[in-house]
């Protein structure tokens, strides 16, 4: 036979579908990738134009209502970022909780953001607008951690994805205990996996030492997994 | 054989595909749900609440900072539907231009918007801020008036892409004018190809009437196109 996808021949072991069917599955992806144009679009209208850092000149426009400053260690003068208190509100139930009350932020209209640097900080409102970021891995990190403080799930998830992408034998046990501290239970699946596949040179690695120092629960935690996994799959008598 | 999908038995006429042309185009299937799935949370992430139209009590708040009236004929007393500038700017071109001068709308903070009801403006306004809206005939044909007019692509080419999916016998004419005057060009066609389908009966039609004595020139259209329809579908002698 003839197979009407690859137009190569084929036998009997190697058949795959019927017509009817190959013909309703080219129909449901031809319906699948409409939809997802259909979204982009949608994205497209939804997204915000992030405000201009630059000042103001037309006090008519919308300009922004609120200023989010970086105050990281050691303080330095940076600039603050603007934003609209109708997209932070949006975003975030933190911010919505804030701008909402009678906090000292809603009235001064100005809140500073401790230990995140200015990049990190417009790079996070950016992505409130836009939902849009390029990210590396310093600051899918940075983010990670903003998102999670602030709640904003969406931007959370994202960032987590992207970390579990990117764990692999050398940063392991960093990325095991930075899961572990903010919640991030998929990257933490990950990383504690990987460990495991590694555990003969486990004790070695100066990572390891460091977190036995700072935080040997969680190195209880990684053995726990481990002895977990061994009686599980060993072989029964 | 049997087909990987349906567990039917096949013969080699109704053959579809192979083993491997099935399993490649499974994961393809796979892969755009789930893209869609990652779509759907970016538009849900993206989303705004409109703003409540109750007296906002907490003047901190995101306070909307611009209204829209809706003004008809015969004019009545309809609230104001109220927005934030920085969304209207953001998804209308028009709006744009308005607010980022020193117009009259934009110093005065309202805008008066003629022709249009309350309930229409109203949803118009809920578009601008989710994408999301339950239409029926008479109100994507308001709004695609409105998105037009105010130049909110999207929104237009959703209500166009909703009237043509309505267009019948009945009201292929209507649609036909309606889509002349604001450049509808899929709606258009929908209708011109109805028309068409149905010469020997337009001539009865009171819309027909009323469209020669209106606007004879999209009359005349309409017999260009089904005459330029007739020379290139008749047999070459």
């Amino acid at each position: 036979m003839w197979c009407q996808s690859c137009r190569e021949e084929y036998g009997e072991v190697d058949a795959g579908t019927c017509k009817e069917c190959y013909e309703e599955a080219s129909e449901t992806e031809e319906e699948l990738k409409r939809e997802i144009e259909d979204l982009k679009s949608k994205v497209a209208f939804l997204r915000l134009s992030p405000p201009s850092l630059e000042l103001n000149l037309s006090p008519s426009a919308s300009a922004p209502d609120f200023l989010l400053v970086a105050s990281s260690h050691p303080p330095s003068s940076t600039p603050a970022v603007p934003a609209h208190r109708a997209v932070l509100i949006s975003r975030s139930p933190v911010f919505r909780a804030m701008l909402e009350s009678d906090m000292e932020e809603s009235r001064s209209g100005m809140i500073k953001i401790s230990d995140v640097s200015y990049d990190v900080l417009r790079s996070f409102v950016n992505y409130l607008y836009t939902a849009e970021i390029l990210l590396d891995e310093q600051m899918a990190c940075d983010l990670l951690v903003l998102a999670e403080k602030y709640q904003v799930k969406y931007l959370k998830a994202f960032c987590e994805k992207f970390m579990t992408s990117k764990v692999n034998n050398e940063n392991a046990i960093i990325n095991y205990a930075f899961a572990h501290r903010h919640n991030a239970k998929q990257l933490l699946e990950a990383a504690v996996s990987l460990i495991m596949d590694n555990m003969s040179t486990l004790v070695e690695r100066s990572e390891y030492k460091e977190l036995v120092e700072k935080d040997p629960r969680l190195v209880v935690e990684i053995y726990e997994a481990y002895l977990n996994k061994q009686v599980n799959t060993a072989p029964k008598i």
